[in-house]
């Protein structure tokens, strides 16, 4: 059986063939662009932003694996073969680091710890009251599926109040939660930070903007976590500029990396991440993949496939 | 009744005023150097760093209060009126924000919060695998007074492993404990982070040094969140450069502010914050030290009092 990867670059495979060696021997592990391999030949393809078209001239593929939560880099390719099955990465470990994220970023925008970021670079000893008491500000999740339950329990055990919003229906105990159209402006108006982890869909494209922000309770804390092409980093510099925002933690952006001279980089209420909040290692990933794929020889169902109809 | 506050400053004292207004309108809130006030109208105090003999001086004084949790700014004065009691100011809402601060600098070591702010300092796009897996690491809290508690279970809420060491034997639910000076190396020897939520007393001072840190698992994380007495930054410096330390964050210092040319401010493995973990609002202090009066008129006896027995 063979792997095509495109993830992290050539340098990344030994890495990759390592992390597989152990857990699935039979399984030869080969570079995206690796001109020896017959395309006849290859079984399976875990890729991150594949050239468009290069998905296709894959014959016998027999599922596709992205190499992280969402595949939107990968749908973008207008050639991709709808029959060949598409499976999201989501380990357990990806969701555990996702929730994870979630607590820190709330923390830091809770302590300002972008301020204190600014006062270290400065060698400046910059003691304030922190702005907000704890467990003060309700966190409202928007997005509730594996991460976002998972990032919702983790803030709700630290003792803060947590709503959470999602398209259909979900429930979460201890939790509030909003759901639909009709239930958005109400969720919003209690998030004193909202955490974005809505997947990139169609619906939510362009979502985090001036719009949604007028509905936040004035001063209000933004996560987002879920992908660039949901927001105006425009409006969300305008809305921090007015006070509608107090902070925002951006770990996605329209363009990545974002340009060098884009105003999120210096500006005093946003931290910068990497689009780093759920990265699984690369054993973690390869574990996953490799647990896939014996399923599918024992004649189990693929887990987490991508559904054109939900769009995630 | 008056009460003297030396905590903030003098441009503090308004919003002091403010706090204690709605919730003890009796009380008459004074600066410590009001030239008007005669000492022997002095009912109580609420002191950060008071100059030496000037509690003394206050001849009617019912009770001392703390600025924060700790005493030892106040204890270094050597005319301190030992038959005055001298409470700890430790409201709910400190613990609360020193868990949720603890929570906060264990994830950012685990995410690499530094090399992020670094990395957004320069405007650079530094995606990186995060150096631990969720979970992967366990946390060791020393000192487990009620602010090492919340933080312990707080973290272990998250889903991290957690071990306890406390002077005295301690029991909390789904942590394992350890206890006294003969169980510290193997609670050391299990602390991928390790907490430091220890007194200001003669035994912990100078504790944070070379031949405790050989003791944690090579790379293991310090945070520290006790006293500076208890720290050598030099040996902490130097255990981040040799590797045996992986990342700090030092909430505390020997002197502060530290001095302008420490290496902590610029050290790539070091996140400083200023003295900022459980800093509760001055609205939480006033509400904290105004039960404390309102139960002594009702003869109840004072909480939190300072214990020369126990050293805090």
């Amino acid at each position: 059986m063979r792997l095509l990867i495109k993830s992290g670059g050539e340098e990344a495979v030994p890495e990759w063939r390592a992390a597989f060696a152990g857990i699935a021997p039979h399984l030869d592990v080969r570079w995206w662009d690796d001109r020896d391999v017959d395309p006849a030949t290859v079984d399976f393809a875990l890729v991150w932003d594949p050239e468009p078209g290069r998905l296709a001239a894959l014959p016998k593929l027999r599922a596709i694996f992205g190499a992280g939560a969402g595949v939107d880099y990968i749908l973008r390719d207008p050639l991709l073969p709808a029959a060949v099955p598409l499976v999201r990465c989501v380990p357990p470990e990806a969701t555990q680091r996702m929730g994870e994220f979630a607590v820190w970023a709330v923390l830091s925008l809770n302590k300002d710890a972008r301020r204190m970021a600014i006062a270290q670079a400065g060698a400046r000893w910059d003691a304030f009251d922190p702005p907000f008491a704890a467990a003060e500000r309700t966190v409202g999740v928007m997005g509730l599926g594996a991460m976002g339950m998972r990032a919702a329990q983790m803030i709700a055990g630290l003792g803060i109040p947590v709503v959470g919003w999602s398209r259909t229906r979900k429930m979460l105990p201890g939790i509030e939660t909003f759901s639909g159209d009709g239930e958005r402006d109400a969720f919003l108006a209690r998030c004193g930070v909202l955490v974005c982890l809505l997947p990139a869909t169609p619906e939510t494209a362009g979502i985090l903007a001036a719009p949604l922000f007028a509905k936040l309770p004035r001063g209000a804390g933004l996560v987002q976590l879920g992908r660039g092409m949901q927001q105006s980093t425009r409006d969300i510099v305008a809305a921090l500029d007015s006070g509608q925002l107090s902070g925002a933690v951006l770990d996605v952006f329209e363009q990545e990396p974002p340009p060098g001279d884009s105003p999120i980089w210096s500006h005093p209420k946003i931290i910068v991440t990497p689009h780093a909040a759920s990265t699984p290692s690369r054993q973690e990933r390869a574990r996953y993949v490799a647990g896939c794929i014996a399923g599918l020889e024992r004649g189990e169902a693929l887990p987490n496939l991508y559904s054109p109809e939900r769009g995630y």
